[in-house]
């Protein structure tokens, strides 16, 4: 047998057991009674510790060192190998173990922090995580820049000043757009009304289905925070019902389906190997936002989706579609990442990514950051944190040691807006088909030109093949100009 | 670290890799997308490798030859450890992995031949199973009888000698207890009219909570076959539905519960350690078949169940408590083990038993069990099969290579004989807290004499201790005559 092909079955059992443990987290978060907790926490663990151990096997130094790639696939797969096996064994084996443990707790301690709505504990445990991925990032960088070693486990190749510098182009445009559209004194109602949870899962489902979800290979489920879990053929999603907020349930599933299409539309070939999982988080989070955004809340989309809703729930209190459509995309100050508009979401993760870049080159502390959080939300909101679950406790992400993962979000629009111009380009009757909740082209082309490929091409690489060019900014910028400036006259 | 904590914390981290396994399997029957069953089963053979290599770690002959237990807990602990990593040594990784191939295959090929209703490949595809299972007995029996080796696995200690002359002693009386109650003239029809789907499991979740089912710890689905799975504190069960049959979920669901009680009875200091989970599967048989038979088709408690269902299924075309009594305790010809009544389910044990042992000893080929099978049949039954689903192809279990597994079904009726005769003994008032369906006492006494023990004593010692005695046949033999013999008027 082949060194490659020694390499790519090791590989292959390591990805089923990384199957296994997104199992048991979405089972966690799903049907796991909840007295077992404890016992699922040391099941977890005991997982971790055989995947730790596999993922830094000499072996694999061994077989990259002999292994000869049979074609352009096998060398992809080798570079994903090589790259993880380089990243698992520069963290020493204790430093893994003390940030598993310590996030473990701070999670927790993050969580009753919310709950009661008091800081209070929460910043010291946080301070312990700082440090262990202060440690950590130095030892992944080896020399390098110490952020960008932590951001490339979620986006290879991304850096944080090549960020830092797109954002600084974003930045006034969407400040400007932000406050025309609040200052336009077009201020949009929400829904009024009760939306029966049935009839909200029912149309949740019908929407999967139709943004080309596949049930033989899924299912939809409940949890308190909507996700997509799983690769290959198991590739599960998650929504949550408020009553009164149909678009939280519906448009949740929206998102998730498009994570959920991305995993189910690889190539199967690659099932189980490296290539069989999305390339990157910005990419996944392209592939959800423009499943969530540029199709599922276009005007004509909107206008397929009023016509469901109204069969279902009657008028809603709306005089039409054109109504439903300004208010799926009402526009409101708030306090809350995950519930901001297309319009002030990435003013969110910009003040995060400075917050965090900050933190781990050692420039900010933990103690200073609810003061820092504070002071940057009212410079770019406009108004006073009210109190810390709408503050600094409003995200679980840092309390799990989650750094150069926000800015990824941001990636994901940006890269979703260059999807969209080139979609829309090769589309010419996109919104025909849309008005008609004909999805199959535009999620078709989507699957052709990014999903299939999985971990292929470098993220940057897949998003330039499918739209033609390199990928930045301005068509996300252009897009949102141009859909708010109609919808608040400007 | 001493050798013996060094030894616990291994086994503790593979008991939690059971316990994930026991997930998946579970997840396989409730809850996975039909599309996911080739990925599934990859997943699973990668965690079963993972397992197979923990269990014959040479640092377990290392550390068992150096620790010492701290006290009895910990010797009985050592005693299934150094019982495991014999089993799992003994049997060589190129066998135990062709056995695991070759059985996954047989079962799919059972399955299909079910289905049709035909026999056709299964018995070649047999012959190969059993061949494995030889070679394996062979292994693990070191010299002594092959047929043991198996059903040590299942029920340690026991042996197939001892069986067969239990089985001698108990089959004159059944057969004649059978003779005449088929024989009295009293036919009792089964239960007519439909039953929804959504009461009876309503009904079911009831039950479970009335039996001490902790929900907490646990969950109810549905699944084509009812099971328990998982230790500690996530023990699930399944149930079924048929509208037409309303007893076959609600004794399912109570049989089940007694496998979970026993699960979740056991002292929790022992969770994921050798002691953790129940003795043998005759000793959690006892306990699911004392829930399902002496309480609950005892006449006491058939009066509270006939209230319950009364409540929500009015008067079920019966007279009233007293032949809703005789209507679940029917005793009817039939040719299916798992629908089987009291009177004649050993019956059809006994013959399995003899045949598998022929089948190992190589007194008996695969080729010519479907003979063997239908002659035996009839003259127990004194009915010709009329087709292989209702002959040979019943059950999965010798598809899989479970030799020496059925007679533990027997043994657990005859341990529930014995814990009955000692649970009268030890509640006077039974009959009058099982006629208000306070089930407490009984199921209160089960887990302090035998649950909470889990793996501490080895199995027929728990039952003496409980009982008070050695176990033998003549409870249970004593309690059919009776119950039987008032039923039909004997």
């Amino acid at each position: 047998m082949s060194a490659y092909a020694e390499l790519m079955d090791f590989q292959r059992e390591t990805e089923a057991l990384v199957q296994v443990m997104g199992r048991l987290g979405w089972d966690q978060e799903t049907m796991m009674p909840r007295g077992a907790a404890t016992q699922r926490s040391e099941e977890m663990a005991a997982l971790e510790g055989v995947l730790h151990a596999r993922r830094t096997d000499p072996r694999i130094g061994e077989w990259l060192e002999a292994a000869e790639a049979p074609d352009a696939a096998g060398e992809a797969a080798m570079r994903l190998i090589r790259r993880d096996f380089a990243r698992h064994t520069r963290v020493p084996a204790r430093l893994a173990s003390e940030l598993a443990r310590v996030t473990s707790i701070s999670q927790g301690v993050w969580a009753e922090a919310r709950e009661r709505d008091e800081v209070g504990h929460f910043l010291p445990m946080l301070a312990q995580v700082v440090a262990l991925r202060r440690e950590e990032a130095a030892a992944l960088a080896d020399g390098g820049d110490p952020y960008d070693a932590l951001l490339d486990d979620y986006e290879p190749g991304a850096s944080g000043a090549e960020i830092a510098a797109m954002f600084a182009r974003m930045r006034p445009r969407l400040v400007a757009l932000r406050e025309a559209v609040l200052g336009s004194g077009r201020e949009r109602a929400p829904l009024k009304g009760l939306y029966p949870s049935e009839a909200q899962m029912r149309l949740a489902r019908r929407l999967a289905e139709l943004f080309g979800y596949d049930f033989a290979r899924g299912r939809l489920d409940l949890a308190v925070h909507p996700f997509s879990s799983g690769s290959g053929s198991d590739v599960r999603i998650t929504t949550r019902v408020a009553e009164h907020d149909p678009f939280n349930c519906l448009y949740s599933t929206i998102h998730e389906t498009g994570h959920a299409a991305y995993e189910q539309g690889i190539d199967p070939a690659w099932r189980l190997t490296p290539l069989g999982q999305g390339g990157s988080m910005g990419v996944h989070e392209s592939q959800s936002r423009i499943f969530e955004n540029q199709i599922g809340r276009s005007r004509a989309f909107c206008g397929y989706l009023h016509s469901l809703m109204a069969a279902e729930f009657g008028d809603m209190g709306l005089e039409g579609a054109e109504q439903f459509y300004a208010t799926v995309n009402r526009v409101a100050p708030g306090y809350i990442r995950t519930e901001a508009d297309e319009v002030q979401y990435n003013l969110h993760i910009m003040m995060r990514f400075d917050l965090e870049r900050e933190l781990v080159a050692g420039r900010l502390e933990a103690a200073q950051l609810e003061d820092a959080w504070n002071a940057r939300f009212e410079a770019d909101f406009g108004v006073a944190v009210d109190r810390p679950a709408h503050g600094i406790l409003q995200d679980v992400h840092w309390s799990i040691g989650l750094f150069g993962y926000f800015p990824t979000y941001a990636l994901g629009n940006v890269y979703a807006g260059c999807l969209h111009a080139a979609l829309r380009r090769d589309l010419p009757d996109l919104d025909a088909q849309l008005a008609a909740g004909d999805l199959a082209p535009a999620t078709g082309w989507l699957r052709e030109k990014v999903q299939r490929h999985g971990g292929l091409y470098r993220p940057r690489e897949v998003i330039a093949r499918a739209c033609g060019g390199e990928p930045d900014e301005a068509p996300l910028l252009d897009y949102l100009e141009a859909k708010f400036g109609a919808l608040y006259g400007l």
